[in-house]
């Protein structure tokens, strides 16, 4: 059911099919987002509602689409108390853990009269996309809202689709009461998008959108980038487990099936030193599959886009993890601080034995929106940083300006821009008073 | 010639007519910036060297693609010695601005058992663009290139569109020495970008592009999003000086025309509370037009985006320049500190009347690549973080993992993700040995 790959051929072909996983052809999804778009950014809240009628719920007008703090709040008190508890410390550990990401403002200051420095602001409105339905995870609510509130951004607009009915789960309106939500719209789709981006009668525009969705809003968000910032494309998700000889089979099948159950594009990787190891997680794989639910996407995953990769030394495994630069990346290794020097690309990475990847969708603080499919090479987990902006300070006194002088006009004159020079001479010759 | 704006409607028409500024229909173009880059994906080195010869020149091929360092150093030594000097300084002060910006990994253990940290990372490879003819700016390369080197970047890559005789500017590669950028390749247009986001048989894949460059460049950029990451796309530039009646008219138009000189879509901007002053700049904007090379370019942007604006008060001047977001934001007032407090969105902001603009082009250290067109909302100034990556570390025992665990398994029970439980679940239940 989980391939074992032991040649260099197999291996390669594999590693080919990971690399094409995420691509899709979006071009007639994209015309259709671009339309709406353009249609809320010209008639505003009149096309909004009429896409909102069409596609969620036809009760849904400017006067009942935003929720209240307290609608919010009676949704969190109607959960059982151990969902409450395990939200609240949820919270409360990624806020800890995002506070250590603050930046400060820092300024240079010299004796001659010059001053240097970059001030860190916080964006002022954030928009967060939260899909309906089955998709509807408190957990994503928690992990997007709770940087920007911790950025010290004045205001979070949650927009999520309702249900037919005009209702919303209330898990994640309770988890964005606890995160800090300031307002919710009932709102969703291409629609919902462009109406954060450029703003209706009844909906905000804000500074940057951030949270998954489907195809129509992930390619509304590529349309509007630009007018608002954005955060990075979520691709399908993916688990890369380094083990050697010293992991618990039981643990490391438990933790593949943990990745291969979100969808049939999941990917669940183990690359071992150890082929008793490999042989041995097959069949934990097999066992669990059958008491699992989800097992049509299970079945899907595991044979598309699984396996386990046996390599001859922790060397090659590493440098293995690095080419596929994987989102969740756990080392199930006797001495996990050791390899974490060999390591260069992963989104984030799960040390030992007893860190299995779920602790970080939930519960340890770090936040769970992770750079997907590769793109750990240059991308960062979402954090406090995507929720400020910087700008550069300078100030230069007279006495500071003169001996840098020449040298700007100089320059200035070498790419023949004249009046960068001249700004700089005026002052240059400028007479004593 | 720069129209002086004192009532409520001639101000929103002005801002109206800024805001569009940026827009254009690139549709065609995006089509042939899409085919470009798609033949270079696939057909390699064998399409690069094809449209290199259509559009730059007919020699360049593999093997003389690449330009040494030597030849680096060797145009930089033919540069007058005034103008090295010129360059090195401005390449030393820009790198002690950006080490300060470096950001360090750090972890947080607690006694419990639990590490969590961020672990920051350069990037491997980075391809930084650099237009070729009357573009090419020596001032350009230092400022993409110096923060890369800071940030750690291995291998920094160049391209470069050469002559039709083959040729690069000298001033662009005696930049490119002084920075430490590690190889040059003569190549441009889209299919350059192409060429560094999927490698081929001459030219290494990189992870990140910046830098600036035409139509089919900012379009190919866009296209190959995702594979690689890009730095912002860059529009049109603009400055906002805000003034009170202290401010010299002198400075202030020097400092106007330093950014309308750049080209006929830039923008340059004054508001100020003292009428006195502003009627001073309009003659003293007139008075060096007529002494300016470029009057063409002049002529057009001081008519189209250029504009002196009256208001009645430092607060609402302040108001006004954080709606319009500026790139570059001059506070030519007497106390510009205090008047720092007020602003909330620009790229760069220089302050006091001897901080001109092109100061921070060419000199100050801070980088001159800053967010335009209103993005510095939500956009930085190009800067160390922009070649760095993050990661998440965690690491917990059976010790730490132990309390937390119930929460865990409710949370993912709630979001019916079993899986997800089981793995924390097979780990409490692990039977002490």
């Amino acid at each position: 059911m989980i391939q074992i790959i032991e040649t260099i051929e197999a291996k390669e072909a594999f590693l080919k099919k990971l690399e094409v996983r995420g691509n899709m052809d979006t071009g007639e999804y994209a015309l259709a987002a671009k339309k709406i778009v353009d249609r809320v950014r010209s008639e505003k809240d009149a096309a909004l509602f009429e896409y909102t009628a069409m596609w969620d719920c036809p009760e849904i007008h400017a006067g009942n689409v935003k929720v209240s703090v307290e609608d919010m709040k009676a949704a969190y008190d109607t959960l059982e108390p151990e969902l409450q508890e395990a939200i609240t410390l949820s919270a409360a550990r990624i806020e800890s853990f995002h506070q250590k990401q603050k930046q400060n403002t820092w300024i240079d200051v010299k004796e001659n009269g010059e001053i240097l420095g970059q001030r860190v602001t916080p964006l002022e409105k954030v928009g967060v996309y939260v899909p309906g339905g089955k998709a509807a995870y408190p957990s994503s609510v928690l992990m997007n809202v709770i940087p920007a509130k911790v950025a010290g951004v004045e205001r979070i607009v949650m927009v999520t689709p309702a249900s037919k009915d005009g209702q919303l789960t209330k898990e994640v309106l309770a988890a964005a009461y606890i995160a800090g939500v300031t307002e919710v719209y009932k709102i969703g789709g291409a629609q919902a998008i462009a109406a954060l981006a450029f703003g209706t009668e009844t909906i905000p525009k804000v500074d940057k959108i951030v949270g998954p969705g489907n195809i129509y809003v992930t390619l509304a968000k590529r349309e509007v980038f630009g007018y608002v910032n954005i955060d990075s494309i979520a691709g399908p998700s993916e688990i890369l487990i380094v083990a050697d000889e010293s992991a618990n089979p039981t643990f490391v099948a438990a933790d593949l099936l943990s990745q291969a159950e979100h969808d049939q594009l999941a990917s669940a990787v183990l690359i071992t030193t150890s082929k008793a190891l490999a042989e041995k997680v097959q069949k934990e794989v097999a066992r669990f599959y059958e008491i699992m639910p989800r097992q049509e996407i299970l079945s899907a995953s595991l044979a598309n886009y699984c396996a386990i990769v046996i390599e001859p030394s922790m060397e090659s495994a590493c440098e293995l993890a690095n080419a596929i630069a994987p989102e969740h990346l756990e080392l199930a290794v006797t001495a996990p601080f050791e390899v974490l020097t060999r390591i260069k690309n992963a989104g984030a990475i799960f040390l030992g034995h007893y860190t299995p990847e779920p602790v970080g969708d939930y519960m340890a603080g770090p936040n769970h929106v992770l750079p997907t499919n590769g793109t750990a090479r240059f991308f960062s987990p979402l954090g406090v940083d995507d929720f400020i902006k910087k700008s550069s300070i300078l100030s230069f006194t007279k006495e500071a300006l003169m001996p840098i002088g020449k040298s700007i006009v100089r320059f200035a004159e070498s790419e023949r821009l004249f009046a960068h020079a001249l700004s700089v001479q005026v002052r240059l010759d400028e007479e004593v008073k």
